[in-house]
């Protein structure tokens, strides 16, 4: 199997397993009881706390454990919106963020509040001076998508962050579930007060996440109740799949050092490998890229057709993100670069990891190149 | 190690844990993914679908895979509120509730909504006259716990679901996370239109929880997004931990086929030893309880004293629920049967699980007699 959909979702470390499996069945405790069965379940709830904010390089307290990506991105969104209201209510986001920051905006915006969505460029990226043009004397919050998930693009998040620190009261909250492992962010120097990560996207397990909220910014809880995470999010904490998660980060970030070269490499093989095509066009920018996803279109070829006939050498690909594959729905991000929408449906995603080597790029390339020819042959 | 603190958190089934990591390592794709690693994974989250339903007595369409019970409770109540807030914003709970259910009826308090808290009698029992009473015409949710946490007290649901039927308009959302694979209970019959329940207090793995939704009501999610799960609640799926979660559910409900008598004949070990020491009280009542939750107080012994005395033993009993344990908080239940406070401050709980057995009860009873005896020695 070649597995090129990791911004889907990514296979768990077996060492990420075998932490969550020893936790599970030694420190089953519930870390909110008084014996020290539950002490134990604390303890190291407490450990992966820590250990998450080092490899983050925040502090222990700004660290909330979440159930994923689509619940930080709720949280910060709705959290800081239903708690500030009584300060403004407009927000400011971007027209390539991911399906859970929109729906949330959505939802939002049904209760009174004003979002105003920023275009990007031909390359997907935002400008931050339109960030700071739609600025207004209610805005409240901005949120921007660090990596694009369907393309790639790096969002200029310093930039906006420099722009926002003419603004202290608006809060600025990223999308860094792409992003975490593979493109360095610094929380603090790019101004960030929200930040989500998504365990799953780094092989930790599904049902993992956690949300960066600086220290001082009060937040509305989605979940409340027991008050856990202090106060920003109950409900009994899952304490093996912490663990996992912060197993999965350190590991993932020692990869990034020993791996980073070694993936772009590998991207570069297919890269240039698809350019010797006719009629391709690559939709990642060759700047401002993460170095682990590729867009690209193949004129005249339906992606699905493209999906399924790599399925067949057993090479997953994906046309878009996941969220979106199902619904059929047109690669947003490509509709916001002003790709037209022929092209956008035949875009293909390819998504790697560290775990993934040059001979796969190669295999991958010698499939894409046989399935092009193939297909455009049949439909002469 | 004698675990009695099962209402807290329970210990994983080995073959749960076994499912988990199959799952994980075997099927780790991304349901939405088009492709065959994604359409897998998507397979077998309908199976675990179909499997809980059946088990609930459901139809797959009902189920929605939530993070636990807090979500659960939450997404039940805050969701029917704001999808249905435009018919009326009165709400009926009662005393005795979860956190988690107090908690969202109080954030749902500062949105402008009216919350009408249901008193209990000395049993802790919930009178469904009482419900009737408090209808209103902008009545439009009533949330009651099936078996109360602390105390154990079994709810008349059925009665309130009676009452509710002559007014079809107002939902009727049940806390069963306590009930579930203890004490039978029949949704349709019922009248329940939201039911949560939470893969940890059955074996199941943290992190993991259902809320059951009936067909035709409509709820507002608490996380959007992908629009998974009916579009009731997005982000990526658990896959795994669902799975693990059919699996304890079908477990659990085969362990209560069998040892249902035999938890009942445990349990009345330690109600008859402990009914011998002087100036006990018993607060879970003789009728209508729980056969898994026993809830007593020792005249002058401090709760907390006692839990940790047991410890020595390797017992491991609690104070009150896990989630107002640290907060030193009273029992919210005693206090609303009318139990004094200085009584409420020595009340234990003893949960049980079908893992336990008679010895363990025996032992219990000897190490808390024996404490008994040497702590009111020592306060002479």
């Amino acid at each position: 199997m070649i597995y090129f959909d990791n911004s889907a979702t990514t296979k768990p470390f077996t060492e990420v397993l075998d932490s969550f499996i020893k936790v599970s069945t030694g420190y089953f405790g519930n870390p909110s009881s008084l014996h020290q069965i539950g002490g134990q379940a604390e303890k190291l709830l407490a450990q992966a706390h820590t250990q998450l904010a080092k490899l983050l390089g925040v502090k222990m307290s700004e660290v909330v454990f979440t159930s994923g990506g689509t619940e930080g991105n709720n949280l910060a969104i709705k959290g800081v919106a239903m708690e500030h209201k009584g300060r403004g209510k407009h927000i400011i986001t971007t027209e390539i963020e991911h399906a859970s920051v929109r729906s949330s905006m959505e939802q939002l915006a049904e209760l009174g509040f004003e979002v105003s969505y920023i275009p990007v460029d031909k390359h997907g990226r935002v400008d931050p001076t339109e960030v700071k043009n739609a600025i207004r004397p209610d805005t409240i919050l901005v949120s921007v998508i660090h990596i694009n998930n369907e393309v790639g693009t790096v969002q200029p998040i310093k930039e906006i962050g420099e722009v926002l620190k003419q603004f202290p009261k608006i809060y600025f909250h990223v999308d860094h579930v792409q992003g975490v492992g593979k493109v360095p962010l610094d929380f603090y120097d790019c101004g960030i007060d929200l930040c989500t990560i998504s365990g799953h996207k780094f092989h930790g397990l599904k049902g993992t996440g956690a949300l960066f909220v600086r220290d001082g910014v009060q937040i509305s809880p989605l979940l409340s109740g027991g008050g856990q995470e202090g106060r920003r999010r109950s409900g009994t904490e899952n304490v093996a799949g912490v663990v996992a998660m912060a197993k999965a980060l350190r590991m993932s970030l020692e990869l990034r050092e020993q791996k980073i070269d070694h993936l772009q490499q590998i991207m570069g093989t297919i890269k240039s490998g698809l350019k010797q095509l006719p009629e391709v066009t690559i939709h990642t920018p060759e700047k401002n890229a993460a170095p682990h996803i590729l867009n690209f279109s193949l004129k005249g070829i339906k992606a699905e057709v493209l999906v399924h006939a790599l399925e067949e050498r057993d090479i997953y690909v994906s046309t878009t993100s996941a969220c979106s594959s199902k619904r059929n729905a047109p690669n947003q991000t490509l509709v916001a670069m002003g790709v037209p929408a022929d092209q956008a449906a035949s875009s293909i995603r390819m998504s790697l990891s560290y775990e993934n080597n040059q001979q796969e790029a190669e295999k991958v390339l010698t499939a894409v190149i046989d399935n092009v020819k193939r297909l455009r042959e049949v439909m002469k």
